[in-house]
């Protein structure tokens, strides 16, 4: 008969997996969210508390909480275990420790009987993806991480703030780790349309203390900005994930700055990192490869060796 | 020229008004928040972890942190300062820390300029309610708390999982103190606008173990529960708050069970409780005095001498 | 992997069927639209137009024209083949040419394989959702007619008007047969939960003129009203199919008045009419009985008898 | 108090015109609607059929009918009147009869003390914008046809098609005269930020039947091939409508190709044609200048030839 209902399971219900719950739940994304939690009260408190809100949303999202079993007939697991970053960690400092949950959750969630797409938000995201698809067995089609789907979005509303645009109608990518290492892909930044180089240039005066640099920077650091102020960072993360998962389900085919394994793109394999990529129903249906600059291109590089280091210091090889 | 934009600000950024904020960016309510905190740092965070929600959004919500003048052009301004209740606090024993909170925000609120609607959160909330009317010098059309929202909605929910009906096609209301003196208004209960007694009365064998008593008790604690396992509760109440701002906003003149201060209705005057009230854009239209079956009527003198007792301790007449 | 998408297929792509697409793809209810129509390329042509909706909407819906091979995997079959009827006939007048339409229709989609639920706003709706209901051979949950959903919304919205509130905080049902012999069941009409009977005797000023005899008799010629003045009617008619559709797939458990093979209830078995029923994700899950008052039995009946006449005047037995 | 509702007028309530209402009632875009038409009952029956939708929709939009008087409130007056083109015409042939609706609608809407901003749908929308504009009085920027929108989100959906991408990770525009001598600005043309040139030459084998050209004939020819089967177009370019209208209620500023009144831009003064242009609360913030290739630059002048002829056979200077 009629098709199951569309099902998000989220592993971790701290701030970041609970907001993204309640963003699917006011944004009607999903018919059943299932919080799993290695602390189950905390999800079943959590479950209670986004229950009690379908009185006063336009669709109706079913909310349990549970053990790994919920994830049979899940079309998305989401991962978000692991805990933000502390003051003065970098993202890749809570390798060690997110690693280990990982190795806990993989296992759990395939012999439950998932047979969907893995949607990673726990830091650092790019091998944290990457290890995630190692364990699942699954194709690298189906293991996305949020990678710098955030950063964009911050680079591009510091942009909008600047150029006074929507950020809908700007278009740059930051890409490598979701790190420090990250770079924007400022050869392939419009402004509805128009190259970002141009609207400098047309605009010499307005623009004159416009510093590009400083802009990926502050796109960098905007996560600390707000861990220092709130202790965390968790709504404009969870809305990324939302984002990546509408795309899932509407088959949206749209194309996110997502983590992905990559696969001899922009010269690499057997590594993760962010990369343009066009999402559906599927999951990954193909990594967009830009000409990047040389420049770019080296710093990518950088970031990509970075990430093998890292990836290294747990043992995965790259 | 054309009309001003709809603007909410939000006096107090902890969980629950920073997730009023979020729902109205996910639900897209209004397009203008302002967030204020005594911790001005803290609302500057929620700010931009807010703001980097924008590109993922079908609609854009601007988001600032500042001061008081920023309330002046705004249409509703939400109170939730005050902090949740500590362990084995009831909601009234919050009173004298929220009062005093209250007498330091009100006037700064007036100050700005402010010609529009309160919308209260704060606990305990049928008593800030009143004190913030006799605060701001406005009708009491224009003084909304957010009273038992939560609570009918909860209560629903439990019954639509005993029922397997959806919550929006369940008629129930708690009302008077949305506290532990709270009663449900049985009398008027439906499901599908089927009496709940004809409900039960046909399917014998199906409800002969449903307790109502059982079921109002379990709402009366259903925040604990919560408290008890996610450490305080702020999802439900943040969309029942924005459930309210949407009926302003739309001038749905939609009825929902709201503190309102009382002028008659019920048997009372001068004091605030939960009772049902037709909303839209200029507040409280009108009180819906339901014809309560006598203990019901009973249950709620009972809750409002409570509500006189506690008005009392802080120097409030009624 | 993945479950699949959710698919809605309409059969009749006239201003009804066109309307209900237009809907969907407006608020995002299914991913996939198939339209099928026995002018095909009216089809391919609301298909285009449709389409060309994709780059302004926060949700991507597909939509294609084809034929019956396309209901094989939708989830819902709406049905809206027949045409409105001319001016004078009766909603029952056009029954013999749309019965004929039907069973045309309905050994088609069935051949496809399809397999889900049929949702029917021909008219007349009874009739026909019961003849679909013995062509299709699905059990009855299966097969829901648009009913009195769309007189009740009318009534709702005139009585909103007279006691200025929210239809959505309006309860009140018309049953029996989409059409002349449909009643309001007054006794079970609330306003905010409030029994209409107190609404009224509370303020027997302000309702001095409520005749509640005549606003069920606009109700019944709401639709000929906006006959005389556009030539047809579409809007509301598909927001209530769209409305059942949404209960569908958000599994809502919903109370809708709806049209249903009765089995028992109301005292009938065999015949099709606007009836209180709880929707799901399984299509009808069971009828609301209501205790209706003896008057409104009797008004129940004789709209059955009526029901019952055109059923056996196209050789349906009932 | 409280600011007032967000009220859309709509002059013209033929399928263009009450499409563009559906879509604002299930898009929740404004509070008020307000339907003119010279049939003023078929404006009514438009009103209610709107109007028994809101029983259905989470939002709540007050649907009226009535005279000119209404436009007095209005955030936004829009101006369908005109009604589509006849087989064999151009839009452009429609221009005689539409300018004389015009002249005799804009003095009404001013004479209301309307005081909004102008959205144009009625063709020829170039020249009817500019006609608009010369009548009311009001600066250039707010004064916005819907120009090449729905022709730039066709030939999207065209490539996207093509290039199996969600059309809103596309970016194209075509610009100049919304009719025949439009043309797409290919030099700024990217999928997900890639140059479509680059992604061109990255897939030689896929996309060797790629025929531009043709993308752009049939992107022209659309309205007609919808014109041929379903006796006109509505659905589309009301959503373009809307979108236009929801960038300016929620002070989006979007990028977006309207029809503008040029003011120096890409070399003209005095006339109206498609061009990309910022769009918020307060209308056409500045109109955006791409550069232009040389082609590109003589396909704009040839358009804007043309409109100028069109301009001069109703007397307009330019």
């Amino acid at each position: 008969m009629a098709s199951n209902q569309r099902k998000v399971a989220i592993i971790g219900t701290g701030l970041v997996g609970s907001s993204i719950a309640y963003c699917l739940v006011n944004q009607g994304v999903c018919d059943e969210i299932a919080l799993i939690d290695i602390n189950r009260e905390r999800a079943v408190g959590e479950a209670m508390d986004l229950t009690h809100c379908a009185d006063f949303t336009p669709w109706r999202t079913y909310v349990q909480a549970g053990g790994y079993e919920l994830c049979a007939d899940a079309d998305v697991v989401v991962i978000t275990a692991g805990g933000p970053p502390k003051a003065g960690q970098t993202r890749l400092d809570t390798l060690g420790a997110s690693a280990k949950i990982i190795e806990s959750i993989i296992p759990e969630v395939m012999k439950s009987g998932f047979d969907g797409l893995f949607v990673i938000a726990s830091n650092p995201v790019d091998i944290i993806t990457h290890y995630t698809w190692t364990l699942c067995g699954l194709p690298r089609s189906r293991v996305i991480g949020t990678g710098t789907t955030i950063d964009s979005s911050r680079l591009k509303t510091l942009l909008s703030e600047t150029i006074q645009t929507d950020p809908r109608s700007i278009h740059v990518y930051t890409l490598g780790e979701h790190g420090d290492s990250q770079f924007a892909a400022w050869s392939h930044a419009t402004i509805g349309g128009k190259p970002l180089q141009h609207v400098i240039a047309d605009n010499p005066t307005r623009f004159s203390n416009l510093d590009l640099d400083e802009l990926v920077e502050k796109t960098k650091k905007a996560g600390w900005e707000i861990y220092n102020r709130k202790g965390t960072t968790y709504y404009g993360i969870a809305n990324a994930a939302v984002y990546i998962i509408r795309s899932i389900f509407n088959d949206d085919q749209k194309i996110i700055p997502v983590s992905s394994v990559l696969d001899g793109e922009y010269g690499y394999t057997g590594v993760t990192a962010g990369v343009p990529a066009i999402i559906g129903r599927a999951g990954i249906r193909e990594v967009v490869q830009l000409h990047l600059s040389t420049e770019e291109q080296q710093k990518f590089d950088h970031s990509v060796s970075l990430l093998k280091q890292y990836m290294s210091s747990i043992g995965l090889e790259s």
